[in-house]
């Protein structure tokens, strides 16, 4: 079985991880925006630690109307731009089309499943360090596994087969036997760190040393690991020191919402937080500091300019 | 009765209030630090928006050591400095000295008492905007009543005579029934705006006007108002929207841990914060967002470089 690849967004996360798949010999289509005619003409750059490549000539399109149907639909784009997907995806979907969402955030998959009831919908966290460095090149400075999970409408054979081809692609797939337990724990360390780094204007390590923004760091995971439990997804305490010590071996960081601030991009504020918030609320806990760094977030979200 | 009155510290609060004491004629002794040179030449200029004037000759001293012996202390000193004042105090009190204590927090007067413990204790609260704005040179802006309340050893006659002397002095005088109560209602205003006016580096009326940043205000006034009541003093619920409707009215304003921080000042985070906190937290109440904001103020002092 072979599969065909659209990639929704080709920036950090799409170009990457869509540049690996062509690479290995993958039929991949990839939608780009600004980039467009620049990414036509000369191909997509990919500066990776574990060597440089380039994907020329390259399946590049401007609209998902030009694009052909695909088995496999990533959508790579910001969460601040999943309004649009309802009117996006339809022309690259057949019905067996699997949609996965290579996303930080929660209730993403829900959100979905309201416009696409019967496809198959995957979740997926990047686990990278990436970025777009200039027009149509993007460059890989460390790690790369993708861990995934099914929300609806399981394929097997087919989530099988795109773990293959990510894993012949030099990108680790892990499947997550449970998507919302992997959506949390990446939300332990998303929430503290992406938020904290924003509001106080700095980066992981100088947290880690201030013994007051390290306890509030882990003041908001212990909020994090409570309101996944209250979700009914079970996450163990130790598993914030886990995160801790990673962070702590960690080389200083700027966290992907520090990235769209330092850019004057639209923060992930709702997916991050308020979705997560909010879940919680309805089961009954209230994330109080988390809740203090949305509000903040939001406060400095109106008070700056966006390109 | 005439009172001789220290006034301990010589800025934007001791340096307004002390010379209108000395300007209606009473006998005012004033610390100084580094303007004392300057104002032993110069005297005290105080630009008003009631009508500015200048003390000269002037009391003026660089040690409490060379000072007389007072009927009134007037502490206007940063909380900040609190812990020298048990070596600073002796020299200047009699037996029947009366300690004031101009200064925003919490558990001050309790502080002082440990070492005070014989001496008539008051707190205050001045409700102004001044400065100082330049050497031996104090601007005031607007207000200036103050609140006051006895902490221990009331002496009523003496207490009127304040009254009296500051009334005569063009500054209107409370006297706050209740202490506790006063400092907590303070309270209530101080520690959102103070804090998150450094926190989001902006101003109180770009805070109202934001949806988010309004709302964790109004959370955190009701925590303040919340751990009130654990502590045994009743303040009730409606205090908030007075403090919101008051803030809507104000001309933007930039409370004075904000200048603090602006002159790269220490902040007041114990007095306005910690202890308010670790009351609550005694009295069986945390309040999770007051203390997150403590904990970003910790790390913002923790980064930046001092006078």
């Amino acid at each position: 079985m072979t599969l065909s690849y659209a990639i929704i967004g080709t920036g950090a996360l799409g170009g990457y991880y869509g540049g690996r798949l062509a690479k290995s010999g993958n039929n991949v289509h990839f939608l780009l925006h600004s980039d467009y005619e620049y990414v036509k003409a000369n191909g997509l750059k990919v500066n990776s630690v574990t060597g440089d490549f380039v994907i020329n000539p390259i399946n590049a399109y401007k609209s998902t109307s030009e694009m052909p149907k695909c088995d496999v639909v990533l959508v790579c784009m910001k969460t601040t731009q999943n309004h649009l997907l309802k009117d996006m995806l339809p022309p690259i979907l057949h019905d067996n089309s699997v949609i996965i969402l290579l996303q930080n955030g929660l209730c993403l998959e829900e959100e979905l499943a309201v416009q696409f009831p019967n496809h198959t919908i995957m979740g997926a966290m990047a686990f990278i360090c990436s970025s777009k460095t200039g027009k149509g090149e993007i460059s890989h400075f460390d790690y790369g596994r993708i861990n995934a999970g099914v929300f609806q409408h399981d394929k097997e054979e087919i989530v099988l087969q795109i773990k293959n081809d990510f894993d012949k692609a030099e990108v680790p797939f892990d499947i997550a036997p449970d998507l919302a337990l992997a959506r949390w724990k990446k939300l332990v360390w998303n929430i503290p760190y992406n938020g904290l780094t924003v509001a106080l204007n700095t980066t992981t390590d100088k947290i880690m040393k201030s013994a007051a923004a390290r306890q509030l760091v882990i003041d908001m995971m212990n909020e994090v690991v409570d309101a996944a439990n209250a979700c009914n997804v079970k996450l163990e305490r130790s598993f914030v020191d886990e995160m801790l010590t990673l962070t702590d071996n960690m080389t200083p960081y700027s966290p992907s919402m520090k990235l769209d601030f330092d850019n004057r991009r639209k923060m992930e504020i709702r997916a991050i937080y308020s979705n997560p918030i909010d879940k919680a609320k309805r089961h009954g806990y209230h994330m109080k500091k988390v809740e203090m760094l949305q509000q903040q977030l939001f406060f400095i979200e109106e008070n700056i300019i966006f390109c």
